[in-house]
């Protein structure tokens, strides 16, 4: 019997995103579909690549509409999935697209977000130590941000295996897709074609205590972040270029054999052949990763990066990835690792 | 049982995009990949988006190696198809990529490829009239251009309808994956983002020929087509802008009826809803085709648009639809109307 | 003594281009800068590539502003012009970016811009015949839409021959700058990067009546224009594939001679050299257009196409070379036929 | 009376970029154009945005040909200038965009180019401390890299200051120009649009020496620099993200007093207030760099990041405001800081 999934958030990247991924999974049926300002519109309009949902119809995001399903997606704007999940029982699976069940710490949260903290759910990243354990069987899961999923694959191997010091130096680049698809002036095309520009420089970003949370934990220690993200020339994708000081001892063997460690059983994270580097192009609407890991010698530093592309292992992909978890299904049902290139 | 399936060229943008699909066909088992130049690679250094096929080896492009295939695909530069056909027994289903047995006419072969005329197969191109009878069993399939796919798709109902005078006006953009995988300077990136420019102008284009046929045969008399294609700075994608005179008494309603009458059953051509105009991005990586038309009364004119992946539908995606029905498959299997966007 | 310029709609693309090529202009001194809802913010945070500018202040768009100056531009929406206008005393010359003053016909304007009809002035499109004449000495200019610049320019030498008959087709491509700056959800760089879309489709379109204006004056008889624009993913440039129907006894060579008379003394146009097609590319941030032109004998059809930056010459650049003209300056000052590129 | 310049590699990216700044340039007459494999054709066919020169002819690059001019600008591929230079009088100057005579270590330079080392030349980067002194009257020139432009630029200023810790880390993001107009397979439009990727990842990338020289002479210890280039789907531009640990003792104000102090008289370098970003989009074409700086507490490090036109600034607009230096000319002549944007 399938599974019964609602979308609240229908029209936004994320959301056509997700449906997108949903349409081709054997187990979901996609039931309601959600809109605010969109509501009443057709989803051909709204979302002109999905050709099969076309003439579905978006309705307001109200309880009534998102009862009776056994999955609900929220893809909505930080702040307000609280609101929302509060209304879905217990025995709904409701996975978190926002950020609002992420971080642990409910300073970082309200220094970050400027609201109360709603809680935290066991936290969508199933390659990370212990995340697949608390996936299992739960009822609430909320989906990592793009960049903290980037990063947090691409290094965790080096402090898993100790072999970084705990202060990360990221810099990552991201298709505008992660921006949204609320029109503002410095994402129109003309803007952002044949431009690189970063942005929350300086520890402002809001993925950046998600990023310390994951490494942190890992670590065993608490690990520093400098993280600036920059704004890439193209609809989606990003890579994440990660460094930190090797810890004494550290070679370029014992690095490579900690990632291979690492990647091992991993269906999705790809450690490519050294000399090939990873390509946003190469996972484009593929859930999976492409690492690839240096050491430095002469810099002292190892250097891994990381490709993803932003919507979907970093949004939508993850969120099916994990949902497959806490359903007992395969955890790769639906999903795909093969990129859409040139 | 599986359809074993065999791809010479594989290492080209025809041939990989081929593979991509292939990987999720239900009903086929992928064998030999071969290559010329290439063979002796990794999959994943030439392919790197396909995972699934990264360790596989390519081999080199011959008898032998193709032999023991229920099909084989060849996405071979144009002319080289026919010498490796004809090795290939008449029990094999040979899908030519190339342009070699598309055109009926010797004289129209010899002029614009300027070799002798191979031979005429069956034409993929399922959706023109009597086209899926021609290819249902048929053990040889002559696979479009991509030009000529949009333009005879997004055209044909007007002719078909006897609403056109037979003096088509054609302008079409193409993303550059079209131009082949050859290093080029004018292909470089440098060179193509943040330039349009045209090619091939005043009737030199080897599709030119192709649409005349295709159209001519829908008119029941001749065509003749004025057609331009112009280089647009995205990976993938073809927008054909297709007009033609209107014939004495044609009004938007008749030319709109025609339309609907003609893809009313077609699976993978959609003629979108009136006020909806065709876009590239909406069929990224997917089989489906977006129609819209117009009828400017003004100008006397009907304007009939057609977006398509030159990938997918346009190459790789058509072959496999053409496949599915020479081999009594649901014609679209292991295809897909969901594009990948934004 | 310098020539004192105001320039209303500073915030603009149009704007910013026009003060891009004014702080070059050797003879020109930049005066007030105007914006509406921008009033009171540093042109820095506006323009930022415009640095000798960066702590100019806008001021509001109001007659005291912008009195007391040689040239006042104007860059504001369509059908704002005539108000600020008519405030402006007839000694000042004033340069309309907008389509207020532009057409002839004041019923063309009603059916396509929905307002009453505010007037005609002097047509800043030196290069048409007649042309120049009009604008020595004017103070008044109309600076012609984008698109009628490239159209115009690149197919009026076949109606000036008596080359065409009176029905052209066209299908051009703009770069998303033609779109303005004003942030809405289809201009977003992840809606356009990868895509081509049309728009206007069936004469909808507010430059189609500029085109008949511009192309029927020359031929001396009524012109039918079918004008297709397109939207490409690039900042700038248009790409303009104009065709028409040669007339009887038309020869490639009669075709190439008019379009050799045609722009033998023009410093702005290039007729390329057989063989070689019009790139936007090498137009970017010049005022150049480069045009080529072909006869299809076998579709019975002239091919003549034409390249702009629709920033430069299609916008700010047409409007300081008519300026230039009025104000008896050579007509190059401040103006380069020099492009960026790669 | 005009100083009389030749151009050796005249038809690459930086050959073409220098024609593009030395056409506007007022003291100088362009000579010879030479070129090896283009030796014989029209400049037009090679860099068609060139209008002004585009019925030159190149010549082959040889000692005749370069004779008799008052400059020779060499952009040729590194290892062919010493050759080159050597046949060159005394009394020419020589300006050398290739790589051959930047490095001061011959080590150096040996391990990252593999020949012997040509020399060392005054290095044209007038903002580096002492560097304005050694470039004047100088008749031999050596330009920097275009990564290092940008890196050195943005970084020097906390070295001077000594705030940061000997221990750079740097990820910057190149437009395609920079890997020049050799066709690649990896770098055609269909492989880079959509697109980020690094490469020389680990300290492999032959501009590291150059960065290590440049910021290890300001800070008057050894600096260690963790180098990772990408390469970003746009023609052209570097942003660099440069960070390094802050010594004990730093504020948010001392870095920013050491930047402003750092680049009050400077012509091109913009320190942008504070809140605002370089863009590669608003230095387009122009000689400015756009450099910013933030100290984030919680990580302990300064993030300074600059743009720059790699081919303008980072390379012939850099050679042309170290050649005014070397010929007693005013620093900006024939330079910009206006950008073309959108």
């Amino acid at each position: 019997m399938a599974v019964r999934a609602a979308v609240a958030g229908a029209s936004g990247y994320a959301g056509g995103e997700l449906l997108r991924l949903l349409l081709t999974h054997p187990e979901i049926e996609i039931g309601a579909l959600t809109g605010n300002s969109n509501a009443g519109q057709r989803l051909g309009a709204l979302q002109p690549h999905l050709l099969p949902l076309a003439d579905r119809v978006l309705e307001p995001t109200t309880a009534e509409v998102l009862a009776g399903h056994d999955v609900v997606f929220l893809a909505l704007p930080h702040g307000q999935s609280a609101a929302v999940a509060e209304q879905l029982g217990p025995e709904v699976l409701v996975v978190d697209m926002g950020a609002d069940f992420r971080l642990k710490d409910a300073g970082d949260w309200e220094r970050f977000y400027g609201s109360p903290h709603a809680g935290t759910w066991p936290y969508g990243l199933p390659e990370l130590p212990g995340a697949r354990a608390a996936l299992e069987g739960s009822k609430r899961i909320a989906v990592p941000g793009c960049y903290p999923t980037a990063v947090s694959l691409a290094l965790f191997p080096a402090y898993a295996a100790s072999l970084a010091e705990p202060e990360a130096v990221i810099v990552a680049a991201s298709g505008t897709s992660g921006a949204g698809k609320a029109a503002k002036p410095h994402l129109l095309g003309s803007e952002v074609m044949g431009s690189m520009s970063p942005y929350g420089v300086g520890g402002g970003h809001r993925h950046t205590p998600e990023m310390i949370q994951n490494l942190g934990a890992v670590a065993g220690e608490p690990v520093t972040v400098s993280f600036t993200p920059t704004l890439a020339p193209m609809p989606r994708g990003i890579l994440a270029t990660c460094t930190a000081k090797a810890k004494p001892g550290v070679t370029a063997e014992s690095v490579r054999a900690a990632y291979e460690k690492a990647f091992a059983d991993e269906p999705f994270v790809h450690l490519l052949p050294e000399g090939q580097w990873p390509a946003t192009a190469s996972v484009y609407g593929s859930n999976a990763v492409q690492v690839q890991v240096a050491y430095d010698a002469a810099a002292g530093r190892i250097i891994a990066i990381g490709a993803i592309d932003n919507l979907t292992k970093g949004t939508a992909g993850g969120a099916v990835q994990s949902m497959n978890i806490a359903l007992g299904l395969d955890e790769t049902t639906g999903l795909t690792t093969i990129g859409v290139a040139p």
